[in-house]
């Protein structure tokens, strides 16, 4: 196979800023990409890349705002055996963009860089005064820009302009989120707070609430909000009908959505991966949503000695989607929604794969076929023939995508102060889970499925968590019941039947400020053996006993 | 050539109110669309079309926001010969959706039916109460859905959800613009109106001023208010890349934008297309935007015996675009720009065609070549290669594409009510205005042309205006100097040289409020001959004199 060296610099990929940099590297990138093996090798340095002549694509990303035209600087789709090496070279993109993207490729490594924001979606602030009625904030203007307008606070950016939505408070100590802290919300839906803003002085902001709602009673000054404003929108790394993509010695600092976000892609590897702070530009955030996020992906999903840090939600989520049927055509042929916003468009199968009808009160299997023939009618609804007959393919009922369940490991890594939750398992697949450290507010690991929220399939059949320290996590009771939750969303059980099959907790470390561990709901067989608990004075204790079971089968506790 | 004639009714395009009618029309069109001659026949009746499951596409729509997937309802597109026959069908549609479309279709009829909207993308209030500081609203909650939430007034549609953004008064009794009105706009950029709305009571919504500024002094309760709240999104009809398209007896009563849309089209027939206010929805208000725009179209345009009112912009407008040069590369070979943000992602050249380049100051032409390449870089820029050398080709100027100019001829029609302006005339064909009745607030012919605000082309030729009534026209000042209006923007002048060629009018009869008849500037040649001016009392008399002439060649007038 020919192998294809090439530095960067040759092709005019210079450290500096300068708005052509993207232009030169999507000529060199269009040049390479039939080639077979290409490595392009950065020299260190700081490189920035502008959306201007930036490639675009209309994208319908998963758990993403906004189907609609990206930019996009790396796109690396179509490339078989590409490896860029970073040598430490630190990339600097300019909103909006993708940094990173792939659609059908093969052997992809991308090795050795940072990725930053030069000014990132999010803004940031501190408390300098909180009273119930009203908040004083300092906003360092130079950082993120604002402008207060109409008695509207709103953030200016390279290419965007976006009234504050939310906020989300961190202690000032433990940069990570107050203790039962709450996400604010402002001014859109009817519950939100009603709030409105005055400028006080330079670089501060006080923000008064309008209705009778008020300020948390957690909230302190000298604590830091992270000031959220911008639509979930373009992921650091989105990698699409790949197979073995590879992300090693790679940090993330901020990415305007998910750091990492896969769909349909086989054989996945993020090895010291860091999603996390910047000593250059310590901000108290670093992703704007999840740190890696896997929709209906296949092969093995590794995860190993990565940080994921401070993101605006959780750590690691795997999971298909559930469609509900819409409208039965004839026996075997139907019209199916997407129903979730944020996964719109999103492809949900091929011919040839295989379909699990689900009744929506139990969430169990009713049967499964062979996919016939797919067709999306639009963002919202696809049609659907079967090549076999099945039960249960009736109005309002789901289906899933059964021919992409993903093996899991992960393995010592640290998941630590970001907004929610850890790990998010929902994959069929064997799933590992060894040797790391947890210290996140809500559930440090989540078995969910359900079709009436979020429309994340699916059922579980081997977890295995083991060797993991599980350090005073669910101390926000928004986002968790337990450090260990299952909690699938169903309305009727049936005997001896089960939506999780089988979970094995070995070996663990518990540090818990209260005796909260487990949470189990409709799971089949749990195995609770040779884990140490430990308690810690670090948190108030929350009401709870150590297993809460509900629904379940068997469980094996030593 | 073979032509098949389909029943509307054997296809299950039947009248009434039924999710699925969109779906067995796109079938319909599927599988006829190769066919060379189809003749779709409707029964009369009233025909529900929702989005739901419409054929969406990525559309960066010329003068219109949001280049997004839209929903189309009639897919015309790659159609030959495809006649629809209304036989007085109403068509009613749902937002969000572009009722008809076709891309590359030839040979294309669309006669005898009326479009309308259940619930339109605007709504409406009438004027209870006015003080400087405080208007109250009655707002009918059943034909236009809304909260006030948080202090701001949201409108709620089938499938959208947006605030006030502007609104525009309508004289009760003249069902027209209020005489001397202006846009008033809300809460956005900094010279906005800031705003504040109290629901005092059922349907009564009051709104207050919260800065130094106040209501307009020409407000007056009883009037009507077009309220608007949605993005210029979807227009009515919109066609790109056809030929001889002819619309037929067909009634527009409102569209989610522009209602006759074209873009690089030849040969346009608008014969009875009426854009118009409905019996049995009587809204002050038609179109969301323009009746017609017609943007690098070629052929002969062609609008006759048509009304076209109320609608919240201009009736006609033809144009081409001024592109940018951003950076030149090397010789002949350079990134332009596409500067406006309704003109982003719009085809503007193919290989073989002939571009001007224009001096940025005098918008006068430099040089002409042949475009050698084109390739679109995203929506804002594109690279182009030209076949021989042509001076002015720097960073600055401007570029347009004079290979699509067509011949019009706009006669019989009837013109009135709407926001702003009649005719905007900016193509270098032979034109001819003759036997219409104008009653516009703004001006009713413009001939315009800039590369530093609308970016709208180009320079004109011959303009014939002959046997057409101005009634009373240009009776707001924001949108428009005198009747008959030219004002190419330029900075500098050289001798000799003209923007626009020559304008005829002839044999017009003008009823006028006071002296204003002909602004003038940039034109080489004009013609005032056998013109008759009558003087009214509508309006409060305007400072100006009958032809105010600046930088203009020779003045004929008899």
């Amino acid at each position: 196979m020919e192998h294809i060296v090439c530095h960067a610099a040759d092709y005019g990929l210079l450290p500096g800023d300068c708005r052509e940099t993207t232009l030169a590297l999507r000529k060199f990138l269009d040049n390479v990409r039939k080639n077979s093996r290409v490595t392009l090798e950065f020299t260190p340095g700081t490189y920035h890349f502008y959306p201007d002549y930036a490639y675009e694509k209309l994208l319908c990303i998963s758990n993403h705002d906004e189907d609609t035209l990206k930019r996009i600087i790396f796109d690396l789709s179509e490339t078989k055996g590409f490896h860029l090496i970073g040598n430490g070279a630190e990339f600097l993109f300019h909103t909006d963009c993708i940094p990173f993207y792939a659609h059908k490729a093969e052997n992809l490594t991308l090795e050795g860089f940072s990725v930053d924001y030069v000014r990132p979606s999010y803004s940031e602030a501190e408390v300098l005064e909180v009273t119930p009625k009203t908040t004083v904030l300092r906003i360092d203007c130079e950082l993120y820009p604002y402008e207060v307008r109409h008695g509207r606070l709103v953030f200016l950016g390279e290419n965007f302009e976006h009234e504050l939505t939310a906020w989300l408070e961190f202690d000032q100590k433990r940069c990570a989120p107050v203790h039962n802290i709450l996400d604010m919300n402002f001014n859109g839906s009817r519950g939100e707070h009603f709030t409105w803003y005055e400028e006080t002085g330079p670089n501060t902001v006080a923000v008064h609430i309008k209705d009778e709602k008020s300020f948390l009673p957690q909230s302190r000054p000298g604590n830091r909000l992270v000031l959220r404003h911008h639509p979930r929108s373009h992921p650091g790394f989105y990698v699409t009908q790949c197979e073995h993509v590879t992300l090693l010695n790679v940090q993330c600092h901020h990415a305007t959505g998910i750091a990492f976000m896969a769909q349909r892609s086989r054989h996945l590897t993020l090895s010291h991966f860091n999603v996390c702070r910047s000593n250059k530009r310590p901000r108290i955030f670093t992703a704007a949503a999840d740190a890696t996020h896997f929709v209906y992906c296949g092969g093995k999903i590794t995860i190993q000695e990565s940080l994921f840090e401070n993101q605006l939600d959780d750590a690691v989520n795997i999971h298909g989607i559930y469609a509900r049927i819409k409208k039965v055509l004839q026996p075997g042929c139907f019209v199916a929604e997407l129903v979730h916003p944020m996964q719109k468009g999103v492809c949900f199968a091929e011919i040839g794969e295989m379909l699990r009808c689900v009744d929506h009160q139990t969430m169990l299997e009713t049967g499964q076929a062979t996919i016939k023939s797919y067709s999306m009618l639009n963002r919202d609804y696809f049609y659907m023939e079967l090549q076999e007959p099945v039960d249960g393919l009736i109005e309002g009922n789901s289906i899933e995508n059964i021919s992409w369940v993903p093996n899991v490991e992960i393995s010592r890594c640290t998941f630590r102060n970001n907004r929610a939750r850890g790990l998010l398992l929902t994959s069929a697949g064997n799933v590992l889970v060894e040797g790391n450290l947890f210290q996140v507010p809500g559930a440090a690991i989540l078995m969910e499925g359900d079709a009436s929220n979020w429309f994340e399939s699916g059922t579980t059949q081997n977890i295995v968590i083991s060797d993991n320290t599980f350090d005073n996590c669910s101390y926000v009771p928004d986002w968790g019941y337990a450090p260990i939750q299952a909690t699938p969303r169903y309305q009727k059980t049936v005997p001896n039947r089960f939506y999780h099959q089988f979970l094995m907790l070995d070996g663990n470390r518990f540090l818990c400020f209260d005796d909260r561990l487990l949470h189990l709901e409709n799971v089949g067989r749990v195995c609770f053996t040779h884990n140490k608990v430990q308690k810690t004075t670090a948190f108030p204790s929350r009401k709870g006993r150590p297993v809460f079971n509900k629904n379940c089968g068997e469980l094996v506790q030593l």
